[in-house]
């Protein structure tokens, strides 16, 4: 990689500098308040007369949250207005862009929309990045640094539009009630406390008070009714079954048995696991250790789905700290149990938190697109530019758990997953513990403790360099990395420090 | 009343000029945060060492919650370890401060606190101000004031101390766990978002995440397990039962039959009434009414106790918002019944905030030391400087509710209630709709369209001159008032927008 220290369109570069070289002290921003006195009332007719409420400019950032995942209809219904309003140069700060919000490519090529601040972006928004045809870079941050950025006043927020399964004519909103539930609004939570204005579209307004409450009412300036706020049936828009595959199970099986050697399984446990196939084996295999100890843990965390929300119904876990839910088992395991509680993105993962909730992790269940000999892990861009995703929470659970457990097959449609040096560094290597493959373990060599436990208990070991041969065998030689060449610069990845790790630079130039 | 533009200790003056004449645009302010990483502890052993740790000084200010009124134990720990350590010239931003906290008493008389600033304070405190003990003038808000001028700034808190009746290892706190459960920790709630460092102290600590938050561990620095935070047994300190005597009845029955006649008693209806006899006889008769009416509720707020848990529970109301119980039903109902929503002090009453809740009152049953013929309202303090409480959330819900009504006898104690002028301005008459007493309703001028709804229903209008002279007249002539005096200012009021309405004189001057 090469990272200048100045990138056009993004500013000075602060290097990563290791995962914890950040000054312990900052300063949480503040808020513009706009009061609100007796008898006014927060609901306008539409997302134009929204907009307008707001005074949007241009150049203004707008944010949005992805909830409802590939489901999601109000960036979409907002940026129309905003383009069809004749706003220009707009920065789209959305937590997470997945292939429904390909109408925002329109807005990009016609300089709606210019900058774009995001976690996870996948689809043609993804693509027209990596095709340089976002006028700044792109900013790929974590979801930690995401909410750290919003509260060190980083990333100031202009509109905060929060799309809102259920609101009341007092501003309260929450994601259990209404037709689009989707489960806590913990993303938007950040945005809502610290942006000057905070839009509410809803497609289940209450005439009453609800009763459960999210984003509470003084966060937020106004609602908007719609028809619709999306199609929660695509909330699970990634693999959610366990997977079936022998491969994926063996290394699944694994992965339980290095988390059942690390000594840390014992009552009190604390556990996080993506929705993949790979990671619900885990969860389920891991499910039938506790199970078999007698162990109770203590909290999991997530991203949960139905896999987590199973263990929690077992009585494996006491507390489901919820920052998401990944599918509508979830959302319905929150609205229902005592002790499925809501955390903001903030609380969740933010680095420059008195507590984010990952610092508590005992183990982290991540994938990978590429692990290298450093163990650096490459979840954002692969095949000389492509953009797969980012971070989303990968570097701020592999930070803050105990163990933070990369699961991967050696290879995948042709290519080596197991590599000399990543094509884009997502997490760092020194917050790496082991990765477990089809053959074998791979230990990080700062992890001297975990290498002795897994050894005693007959894993099957084996060094980083070995799997990186194996995957080169197993694909017939790694293919010609792509040069990282000088090609212009399409998006900056932050650290969740707000340092820059790595950048991806544009693909036709390579 | 006699207001000074620049008042020795407290600075310069802005003066109350009307219930909603504050700018709406203001800032809410940030806060300095501490990171904490990975296998760092926040438990310390002993408040000292969390004194300590905090690196309080001289001239600091430390904040204090009432959750556990006249049964909370621990500001007296904390001050008896911030005395024993040398500190001096301490301001003490309680909430409210009760009988139970006489000890503070002999740090004001040593000079280790030298400034209070409250929004209720009776007992020992209240006497030692009264009589000018304290260096410089206590400044009483209201509890919307106190959470405004947190949240802008206007009142840094260095170190909040926090009674937690549950508390976890990651600094989560609760107030339904634990053996001195006293229900959602509304007050605190803004102090330990803006406070530069947060101290939970704790009976209930947990080896395990909690499974309900009040305060999350992002806005918690250290926790310290004590043997006992108070005695729950004391949070019912004023009050509780419906009135019996024949007077206070027939005030209920009339207050009840003004709302009614209102107009507002439809569905959606929204409530808030105290915990004295009167206002519990109130809130009967209103449930009797909406029952025969098959009248649904929007929400009951408070303050919240067994009269408002009664009519939630039979389904008069939709949804609790509760800042603070006041008795242990509560307190059961907020841990049991779904809909029982916890609200921040900030959510409750700030005027400067985006949504308070008191701005969606539709009623609020007030009580009153004294009513002048402006239709101010005394409850700050009486007999030429004796205080006797403050605003709490007096002033904040009668400038929000659309129907503020006060429920008083003519006299009390030989001394007339209806007066020329009240003593001491708590709550403008601006705010304040309607005075019911056992000799008639006065309506405010400013309420035609109230007056003419009473009207029609056949209630006992009568002039507030009137009741004054019925009040005189009962009392063998009012006494003669204590003047004003130029004495020395021993407290100054301020309304919730942090403007003075008042200030009380030392007594012994009089």
């Amino acid at each position: 990689m090469s990272i200048p220290s100045f990138i056009e369109g993004y500013g000075e570069v602060r290097r990563f500098a290791g995962a914890f070289a950040a000054p312990r002290d900052s300063l949480r921003a503040g808020a513009r308040i706009r009061a609100q006195h007796p008898g006014e009332t927060k609901v306008l007719p539409s997302i134009r007369a929204a907009i307008l409420a707001c005074g949007l400019r241009d150049g203004a950032t707008v944010s949005f949250h992805h909830h409802l995942r590939n489901g999601d209809d109000v960036l979409r219904a907002v940026m129309q207005e905003i383009a069809a309003l004749g706003l220009r140069d707009i920065r789209v700060a959305a937590s997470s862009l997945f292939p429904v919000h390909a109408p925002l490519v329109e807005h990009i090529r016609s300089g709606v929309v210019t900058r774009i601040v995001s976690s996870y972006v996948t689809g043609p928004v993804a693509e027209a990045i990596a095709a340089g045809d976002l006028a700044q870079p792109a900013v790929l941050q974590t979801h930690g640094g995401r909410a750290r950025a919003i509260e060190a006043g980083e990333l100031p927020i202009d509109v905060a539009f929060v799309a809102a399964p259920a609101a009341d004519l007092h501003g309260n909103l929450n994601g259990v009630d209404g037709p689009s539930a989707c489960g806590p609004l913990g993303y938007p939570m950040v945005d809502a406390r610290h942006a000057d204005r905070v839009v509410a579209i809803t497609d289940g307004l209450s005439a009453h008070p609800l009763t459960a409450i999210d984003i509470a009412q003084d966060c937020v300036d106004i609602v908007v009714p719609v028809d619709s706020i999306g199609d929660t049936s695509k909330i699970v828009s990634g693999t959610t079954r366990v997977t079936e595959d022998p491969v994926g199970l063996a290394i699944a099986a694994t992965a339980a048995r290095v988390i059942d050697a690390s000594g840390l399984l014992v009552d009190g446990f604390s556990f996080q696991t993506g929705a993949g196939g790979i990671s619900l084996a885990v969860a389920q295999d891991v499910a039938a250790i506790m199970r078999d100890k007698g162990v109770v843990g203590g909290f999991a965390a997530g991203g949960v789905h139905q896999g987590i929300v199973a263990m929690f119904r077992q009585g494996l876990f006491r507390t489901l700290f919820d920052v998401q839910c990944f599918d509508l088992a979830a959302v319905a395991s929150y609205r229902e149990d005592r002790g499925h509680v809501a955390m903001s993105a903030s609380l969740y993962a933010n680095p420059a938190s008195k507590g984010a909730l990952v610092n508590h992790l005992d183990c982290m269940v991540l994938g990978a697109a590429e692990v290298d000999l450093a163990f650096n892990v490459n979840v954002t861009a692969v095949g000389g530019g492509r953009i797969i995703g980012g971070s989303g929470g990968h570097a701020d659970t592999a930070a803050g758990a105990k163990l933070a457990l990369v699961t991967t097959r050696l290879s995948a449609g042709g290519s080596p997953k197991i590599v000399e040096a990543v094509e884009c560094v997502t997490t760092p290597g020194e917050t790496i513990d082991a990765v477990v493959t089809e053959a074998g373990v791979a230990v990080n060599p700062r992890r001297g403790d975990l290498r002795d436990r897994l050894a005693a208990a007959g894993l099957p070991l084996v060094d980083i360099a070995r799997l990186r041969d194996l995957a080169a065998r197993e694909t017939g030689g790694a293919p010609a990395r792509a040069g990282t060449g000088e090609g212009r610069i399409v998006a900056v990845v932050e650290y969740r420090d707000g340092t820059v790790i790595d950048v991806v630079r544009e693909r036709r130039n390579r």
